[in-house]
């Protein structure tokens, strides 16, 4: 562990490698995490956070450490001490995804053979291999039973993964803001936001790492990712018509409106901390994402497991709207599964799940709870 | 006239020019126009079809002409001999918008200033300025009163426009499936696609004219455009799930879905039609739409106005969402308009009023017979 809370472990010992859901075998991987808490002693307090589509292991800041240890998380409002995800009670382990670029093997990581970044030569990957490295990780700290495992979005299909790949090491799961598979809109959102990465010509067909980088196409990509993220509503709020820092039409192509100025920023601030490879192969896995598919038989592997459910959609999300949960929470009780659903009045669209929500965080705190005492 | 059906008038007599909204002076102008049906003697019979962000003159095909007349037009379920326009009682006129490029001058025009395409030397224009140009063409075909105007999206933009503009021309409209004011999420998707399309290296500031096109970037604009016209029931409909041609994911960022499929379809399919350039002036100007800045005195001058409105909204648009056409329809009637309003159970999406519609003919049909006896 470095000051910045980043720890990392590699699969370094033969068996180095996994086999992936495509049947490609592939390693070596590190994995890089972040704790946060202490472990009981009968480790029975094991909080596993997996992230979103852009997040990374830095859940929450660190109490101790560098700067980088105190920067704020991408769930700090959720995740720390006397929060929803109280880590004085629970021990949160929050790792980078396969094919992210916090940390963990990507395509940005330097392939061994060749001593260059994977680039394309990494392969295609889907949530189930993410899920199975964290496995991985969580068989090297010496961990076999999870209290829960809780994520949004990209994250909740990784919280579902977990509950159909190993059943038998999860007590209860918190999918929140998430789908049983991806829909068509959603992969059309992707596979718009791949193309214009993939219609940079510095994306190179992906080797771009040591020369320019595809920052418009990636930039554009990320505009688009984030307009399904907000909702109409909220857009309407935050933004209206109002212009930017003028009194009048510029009559031209710069920048009008607020909401265009904000979108631009979002897209330039995105490219500094994102690699475009890792935006192909996460929103890829995503859409290959579906529970559902083979006569249910993923889902109904489930059937009768004694874990605990806490759904939770947001009103105004229209990327994974209350619809699809609910799909999730009738293919759990058909099959026997002990299910709570919660749909949140919220009207910041799919964001919501990240943002500070006090019923949020008293659901999950009484979710954890009852499972920690009861489960 | 030639065979194809398309006619073209240019304001080429003194004065050739118009002055912008924008304050700028801008011409000669040469406006694309179609004609079907035959002007009564009393010219009382006059529809004004205003396209849509890609439409063109050819709004139907024509009885007679060559192979380019008897295409289909963009709206042959809409228009033509005992349709919902019908074209035995009607006059229907349709010209290609100002700033596109299916004939009227645009960007793509020759300047005759320089010999070349305007590019980006072409004003940016407004929706006013669309209709300004537009009365020019009545103007020049001797037409005094509009029996009415119709159109949707930014073609509803266009009829209301006309309302504010030429008030005393217009006996009724009918706005479908528009706006009083373009909205933060529909300036939104504009922006990211001009952003897409302005990425494009072989857009080089608009001047590609005689170079390499913008393909990538438009491709990509289009597609995004193309996901705001479906709605999330209608892609699970149409596409849901389903693989392109394979029996299994493939595994790499080739095609795997239909979706996928699709929306490359659809940009390149577009890329061969429409002038990247046009793209931006077009979105520019919906984005500038609103009646109802400035203490809704535009909307507010109509006050009382013998036209008569029957609004449109579809239940799963949700670029320009039902909501819209009520605040349209109370801002009208606050003003003591008629106005009629129907929201039509439609799960396709933003593109239902261009789509086969029972109801929307026979709403349209009856509207139009009212009006014409009684207006």
């Amino acid at each position: 562990m470095d000051k910045s809370g980043r720890k990392y472990f590699t699969f370094a010992e033969p068996p180095d490698q996994i086999v992936l859901e495509s049947g490609v075998t592939f390693g070596p991987i590190t994995v890089a995490y972040e704790t946060y808490g202490r472990l009981a002693e009968d480790k029975s307090n094991v909080v596993l956070v997996v992230h979103a589509f852009s997040g990374d292991s830095h859940v929450s800041c660190h109490e101790s450490g560098d700067e980088e240890a105190a920067r704020p998380g991408w769930w700090d409002n959720m995740v720390g001490p006397g929060k929803g995800i109280d880590t004085d009670k629970y021990f949160v382990i929050c790792s980078n995804i396969l094919g992210g670029c916090g940390g963990t093997t990507g395509p940005v990581s330097i392939n061994p053979a060749t001593g260059k970044s994977y680039a394309l030569d990494f392969p295609v990957v889907t949530i189930a291999d993410m899920v199975h490295v964290q496995k991985k990780l969580l068989d090297h700290l010496g961990i076999e039973k999870i209290l829960t495992v809780v994520g949004g979005s990209v994250g909740g299909m990784q919280a579902l993964q977990w509950c159909v790949s190993y059943p038998e090491m999860v007590r209860s799961a918190i999918p929140l803001a998430t789908t049983l598979r991806h829909s068509a809109l959603a992969i059309a959102f992707n596979e718009v936001a791949r193309q214009a990465i993939m219609a940079d010509p510095n994306w190179n067909a992906g080797n771009y790492y040591e020369k320019s980088y595809p920052e418009m196409g990636l930039a554009v990509a990320r505009m688009i990712g984030h307009i399904t993220y907000l909702s109409d509503d909220s857009m309407r709020r935050k933004f209206g018509r109002n212009l930017q820092d003028k009194s009048d039409f510029s009559f031209n192509f710069d920048i009008d409106f607020q909401v265009e100025s904000y979108l631009r920023y979002q897209g330039t601030k995105f490219v500094r901390r994102f690699d475009a490879n890792s935006f192909l192969y996460i929103t890829k896995a995503a859409d290959y994402f579906d529970l559902v598919k083979e006569d249910e038989s993923l889902i109904s592997s489930l059937a009768g497991a004694p874990i605990k459910f806490l759904v939770v959609s947001f009103t105004s999300d229209w990327l994974y709207p209350t619809y699809q949960s609910k799909e999730l929470v009738r293919a759990l009780k058909k099959n026997g599964l002990d299910v709570s659903f919660c749909e949140i009045e919220a009207d910041c669209g799919h964001d919501a799940f990240l943002l500070p929500n006090c019923r949020l965080d008293n659901l999950i705190a009484g979710f954890l709870n009852g499972v920690s005492k009861h489960g």
